[in-house]
C-alpha cells in the first residue's frame, strides 16, 4: 500500500470519529466552522505530495502557529532563549498559572500559552515589525503569498482572552515581559489567527522534517541541532497535556492548535498535517490523533 | 496604669523594633516615608480618647481600605455577597493565584487582593460613582472632611500591579469580574492611596467597635450581626497569612496595610490604630504588632 | 428565656435538620450511631449546668481530642512547640499533603492531622506512657474516671488510615517525626478513639472557658495567655476548612468531631457542647453548627 | 572516526566534569563508591560491543529497574495497565505528592518513583514471586547469571524511605495500591538495589533497542509496537523533571539513576550505558549526560 492509498484508508476509517468531539465554541469564528471537514497531507522530503480531503481550505491555526514564532526567535537568539523559558513538558493544563507560580514566572517551555507570549514579547524586541516578518516567512515556508492574519478572529480572541491576559500580567509582574502586556497580547493574537491549508501547512513544516533546510529551494532555516531540538521540544510538549499520550501512540514530534489542526514529522522522511475540527477533553483534535496513529501504524514510520 | 500610660509606656518600649522591620518600596511615594514615624491611638465606646506620637499625620492606609469597600457593599448586599466570595483564610501569601485556580475565580475571603478587586468591582455595578461614595463614607466615619485620594500614588500603584492586573483579569476568565478590568483596577488603586491619619483611623472603626453604631452621632452603619461578623471576618483573615499568629499574639480583629498601619477593635470597648511604616515578611507593621500585643497584656483587654 | 429554656427551643429547631447531614462512616463503629441522636449541655463558670437530650450518652470525641493533646504538650513546651508547627489556618482540606510539601514537613496548625500526629510525637517523646496522662487528664477535667479509649475503634481507624500513615510518614521525611510512625499513628488513633458523653465533654473544657483554672478545683491547668491562645487557635483553625465561615456564623472558638460532637467556649463565661452525629461536606456537625449558631444568636453571648 | 573511537574521546573529554556533580549520600552504600568511576559501553543490534573505562563493574541501577519492572508487568496486562497509571511527563520533582493528590492517586507515569510503586504492587499481584522472576528475567536480558540484588542497599534504601512510604500509603488511601504498603516497599526497594556492570546494562537493554526482540537469542520480549512505546514513555519521562531538557540536548529515550547509571537506546540501531556516580540538581548522573550528549552530537545518530 503506498502512502496516498494509506491516507484514503484513513480518511474513511476516521470520519466517523467526527461526533466524538466537540469543536471550539469560544470565539465564534471557530465555533461556525463546519465539524466534519476533514484533510491530510503529506509532503516527503523528496518533495511528492500525497493528500485526501479538504486539503485546500484553510482554516485557523491558532497554536501551531507558536513552533512559527518560536523558530524565528531561536533562529537568532540561540540558546540564549533559555533565559526567559524552561523546556520540560508541563504536566498541567495548558494555560495553568500555579506552575507559573511556582516558577517565578518562567514558562515551563514554548508551546505552552505562557510559553508563546514570553515568545511573542521576545520577537517584539527583536523586530521593528514582527507580524510582517512573521507573517513572510510562513508565506516562504509555504510558499504561498495569500496567507494572511483574520484579524476578526484576532479580535475575537482578544475579548475572550482574559486568562491570557492574566497570564502575560502574571509573567511581568516577575519581570518576563519587557513589552507591554497590550502589545503582546494583540501580538499573540494576531499571530494565533493566522489561516493557512492543510496542504500548507504541512508544506510549511518542511523544514523541520529536513533538518532545517527547505527541500525546495535549499533554503537553510535552522542548523541540524536546532531543528532536531525544536522536534525534541514538540514531542515533549506539543500536544499540551496530551504530550506523553501522543508520543506512546503516536511516535512524533507535533504540534496541534483548537482551530483542529495538527502538524507532525518524521525527521529525514516526511511532514504531515490533518485538520479536524472536532476536539477533545485536551483540546486536540480528536479525529487528528486517530489519523496520525493509524499513520504511523500503517506505513511503519515512527521515531521509535 | 490608665490607658494614656499603657500607650506612652508602649511607645517607648517598641521604638527600638524600627530597624527590624522594612519600608515598602515598591513605590516611591511609600518607600520616602521616615521609618520612625509611630503613633498609637485609641477610641473608646464612650468617647474618651488616647493617644501618643505622630497621630495626626496623614499616611497611605492601603489595605485598610479593603474594610471601609467591604461595608458599603455589605450593608447593600447583605449575604447575597458570598456569592462571589469566600470567608476562609487563605493559608497562602496574599495575592496568590493557586487557590483562586483551584477554587474557579472565587476569593477566598474579602481581605486579600482578589477579594477586595471583586468588592471594587460589586462596587461598580451598585454605585453610578462609588469612589465619592467611598470618600463621603470614610469622611464621615472619621468626621473629617480634608481625607482624599493621593491620585498620585494611585498612578504608581497602578505601575507597579502587574500583580493585580494579573488576579482581575484571572478572575474575569472565571466570570467573577463584571466591569472592565482597567475600571476595577482604577477604583481599587485610588481606594488603596487613601490618606488617613491614626487619630482619623481609629476613629473612623468605632463603628465596627461599636457593634456598628457610630459612638458620636448614634447612625446605624451596620446592624449588630453584621458588625459582628466583619469582626470574625478580620481575626480570621486580616493580616495576610499571619492572621493565625496575631489572633494567637495579640487576639483582636484587626486590617493591615502595606503603608504600616493596623486597626484594630474590642467589640464593645473600643477601637485602636498604630502606626509604624516598617514592615516583617508578610507585609504588617512590625512595630504595629508589637504595639497591639502589648496594648493586650497591659490592659488585659481582649477578646478571649 | 434563660439559658435552659433556649436550648430547648433550639433542640425543638434544630431537629429538622438531622436528615440534611450524613453520618461518617469510613469505620462501622462510627457508621452505626443513630443519627438523630441529639445533645447539648452548657457549663457556665459559675458553675450552672443546663443541658437538654441525650447529654449523658458516650460518642466518638474523635478529632476533639486534638485539644488535649495540644493542651498536654503546651503545657510543658511553651513556644517552643512552635519549632515544629504552625498557628495559621490551613486553607485546605485537613489532610491535604500539598501544603505540608509546600512548607517542608511544618503542619500548618494543630488541629489539622498532621498537626495533631506531630502533637501525638512530642507527647511520646516527653512522657513514657502518653496513653495513660492523657486518660487521667480527661478524667480528671471531666471529673469521670469511667472514661476511657475505644479500642476496636482505634483497631478501625488504623485499618481506615492510610492517609494519615501517608501524612506521618512524609513529614518523617522531613524530620518532623522522631518516634516510629507506628506507634505515632497507634497513640494518635487511640486518642480519637476516647468516648464521652456531651455533659463530660462540655465539663472537660471548662478550663478553656475559664482561663485556664477549672472552677470547681481551682486547678491551673494553663496560664491565663496560654487559654486565651488556645482560644485564638480554635477560633481560626478549629473546624478545618469551614473555621472562618464558623467565626462568621457562631463567632466562638470550638472544635468538632467527625463523631458529630463540637465543643466551644466563651472565654470567662461558659463551654458548651453539642452532638449531633450526621456531618455536613466539610466533616462537622451539621446539626451542631446550626445550634450553636441559634445560642450565640439567642443568648447574645459572643466574643464580638 | 569509528564508535570504539569516539567513545574514547568522549572518556577523556568528560573527565573533567566529574567535580561539578554530587554522588548521592543518602545510604552509605551509595555514598562511598568512589565518584570517579567512568564507563561508556554500546551494543550495536548487529552484536558488536564497544566499551571504554570501568565497565565490568557492578554498580547500584536503581531507577533504571523500574524499566525492568514495568516491561514485565506491560508484558502482561498491556494497554489495561493505564487504569491505574498515567503517561504524561511528570512536571514536577519526582517523588512529589501535590500531583498525586491532584489526580487521586494515579501516577503521572512508570517512571516517577509513585509509579513505580504501583507497578511493583502489579507484579506482587501477578506473580508469587516477583523478586525471582525480575531477576530471572534480568539475568537472562545481559546473559549473566551471577546478576543479584544487593540485601545491604534494600534495607539501607527502606530505612531511608519514609518519602517512598508516604507516596505507597497515600496512593493506598485512594485504593491505587492493593497489596501491603510494607510488601510493596520492600519489593521496590529490592528491585532498586539490583546491582550490574555497565556492560551488563547496555547489553540488557537490547531488547528495546531491537523492537522487542533479544537480537543473540531472538527471543520476543515484546510486540514492536510495545517496545516503541517504552520508548516514548523513556523520551517523555526517562530523566524525572530533567527529561525535556535531555530530550532537548541529546534526543534519545533513556533511563537514569542515582547510581550514577543511564541507560539509552536509538531505536533499531544500539543500546548504550554510561556510568558516572556524580548528580546533578535533577538526580541525574552529571557526567552520563555530558557523555550522551557527545555520542549523538559525534555519531549524529539520533532519534531526531
Amino acid at each position: 500500500m503506498d502512502i496516498q492509498q494509506v491516507l484514503e484508508l484513513i480518511h474513511s476509517e476516521v470520519l466517523p470519529f467526527v461526533p466524538k468531539g466537540k469543536v471550539a465554541s469560544y470565539i465564534p469564528a471557530l465555533a461556525t466552522v463546519p465539524p466534519n471537514r476533514l484533510a491530510i497531507c503529506v509532503h516527503t522530503n523528496e518533495g511528492v505530495v500525497y493528500s485526501v480531503g479538504d486539503v485546500s481550505i484553510p482554516f485557523s491555526i491558532q497554536s501551531i502557529s507558536k513552533v512559527f514564532g518560536f523558530t524565528l526567535a531561536y533562529k537568532i537568539l540561540g540558546g540564549d532563549i533559555w533565559k526567559r523559558l524552561g523546556k520540560e513538558p508541563s504536566g498541567n493544563s495548558f494555560n495553568s498559572l500555579v506552575q507559573l507560580e511556582h516558577e517565578q514566572g518562567i514558562p515551563r517551555n514554548p508551546f505552552i500559552n505562557a510559553g508563546a507570549l514570553v515568545i511573542s514579547d521576545m520577537l517584539l524586541s527583536l523586530y521593528p515589525n514582527p507580524q510582517q516578518v512573521l507573517l513572510d516567512f510562513v508565506r516562504r515556508m509555504a510558499n504561498e503569498p495569500s496567507i494572511n492574519y483574520n484579524y476578526d478572529v484576532a479580535k475575537s480572541e482578544k475579548g475572550a482572552g482574559a486568562r491570557n491576559a492574566a497570564l502575560a500580567y502574571f509573567m511581568k509582574s516577575f519581570g518576563n515581559i519587557q513589552n507591554s502586556v497590550e502589545d503582546v497580547l494583540d501580538f499573540y493574537f494576531l499571530q494565533c489567527s493566522l489561516e493557512m491549508s492543510t496542504l500548507c501547512l504541512s508544506k510549511s513544516f518542511q523544514y523541520l522534517a529536513n533538518h532545517g533546510v527547505v527541500p525546495s529551494t535549499s533554503e537553510q532555516i535552522l542548523t541540524i541541532s536546532q531543528a532536531k531540538r525544536i522536534s525534541a521540544l514538540m514531542i515533549t510538549s506539543g500536544l499540551y497535556n496530551e504530550s506523553g499520550d501522543f508520543a506512546y501512540r503516536v511516535g512524533m514530534p507535533a504540534k496541534s492548535g483548537v482551530g483542529g489542526g495538527i502538524v507532525a514529522v518524521i525527521p529525514k522522511k516526511l511532514s504531515i498535517c490533518v485538520w479536524s475540527p472536532p476536539l477533545n477533553e485536551f483540546g486536540n483534535s480528536l479525529v487528528g490523533i486517530e489519523a496520525l496513529e493509524r499513520f504511523t501504524s500503517y506505513t511503519g514510520v515512527s521515531i521509535f
